[in-house]
């Protein structure tokens, strides 16, 4: 099966979108996806960013939260603004990459952004975390120990070092095997096109 | 018919899209579209930007090109980025509003465009949109002289100042009779679906 990696960072209501239907029309395309966590934030930086643009500029914030509450409604969504936006993705992105290798990470990245903008949680808390990983039926405190581990730290490290090397600068980003690169949730269906193609021209 | 208004900026990439394929679909969807023309620079000024995004974000630049030829092959429209890019677009904004007043706006505009994004030819240069002017039939003097008219100078000057009240920061854009603002040419169909649903829910 073509792969297509999902770049996210647990702090991107348009990851949220993504994450949540990626599943299905990945399925019904014959397209594997690699989940692939990563922070925005140190890209952000480097484009002279401190915050989200989504503070930085206030009528794109504004319209981006009215476009959210139409995307979410459309999509059978719950839609719920956390507060602070952006969250604190650090702690959720390192516990990610432990779950993904244990095989749950797809479940945790779920409930993580479902927490977050369905529930309007808290997830920079390490308090919400935690709970999710217990509620998943794994020990939090053996999986935050990996999680925080010098190794883990500097996956996350590689991981968002790798995504700025492909030309990310947002997200949920979508790499083909090929190299396309495909930027935001409208753009999944032509992200799993391309890869779809490039088989068969194979 | 329930009424969108669509608006753009002559030196818009995304734009370019849009207005080639928006008086089809918007039959389809019986809406009657009123084509708006202003200028995004004033608006971008407001913002801190003293040039397009594309270019102060040099990945993003990259992306949007690769993108357009994409979006573009997939559309069967010609693609080729002029050179500046963005385009001083103040001068064949000034002349589509005496276009529309006239009957003629709508295919200047799609024929501005043409030139613009699908012959890289350079429309901030004066040359080009008299020449557009002549191949539409009509006599670029007295189109130029009543485009350069301090009440048409003044009146795009309302136009932009009018969008950004609308809450638009970025084009295309389209606004719906209620006040729903949806961003960019992926958008369009759900800014149709909007104003055909509010429509029927009278």
């Amino acid at each position: 099966m073509p792969k297509l990696d999902f770049w996210y960072d647990l702090a991107s209501s348009y990851s949220y979108l993504a994450a949540m239907r990626i599943e299905t029309i990945a399925a019904n395309a014959c397209i594997d996806i690699r989940w692939r966590p990563f922070l925005l934030g140190p890209i952000f930086k480097t484009q002279g960013w401190v915050d989200s643009p989504f503070n930085l500029f206030p009528a794109k914030g504004r319209y981006m939260l009215r476009d959210l509450e139409r995307t979410c409604a459309a999509a059978s969504l719950p839609f719920r603004l956390p507060n602070p936006f952006p969250q604190r993705s650090i702690t959720a992105a390192r516990i990610t990459l432990v779950a993904l290798d244990e095989g749950w990470g797809i479940d945790f990245t779920k409930r993580a952004f479902s927490a977050e903008f369905g529930e309007g949680r808290d997830i920079g808390e390490r308090g919400v975390p935690t709970s999710l990983i217990a509620e998943l039926g794994h020990d939090p405190e053996r999986v935050l120990s990996l999680a925080e581990s010098p190794d883990n730290k500097d996956r996350l490290r590689s991981e968002t070092d790798a995504a700025q090397k492909l030309g990310i600068f947002g997200a949920p980003s979508f790499v083909t095997e090929d190299g396309e690169l495909f930027w935001g949730n409208d753009r999944l269906e032509a992200a799993l096109a391309w890869a779809r193609h490039r088989e068969a021209a194979r």
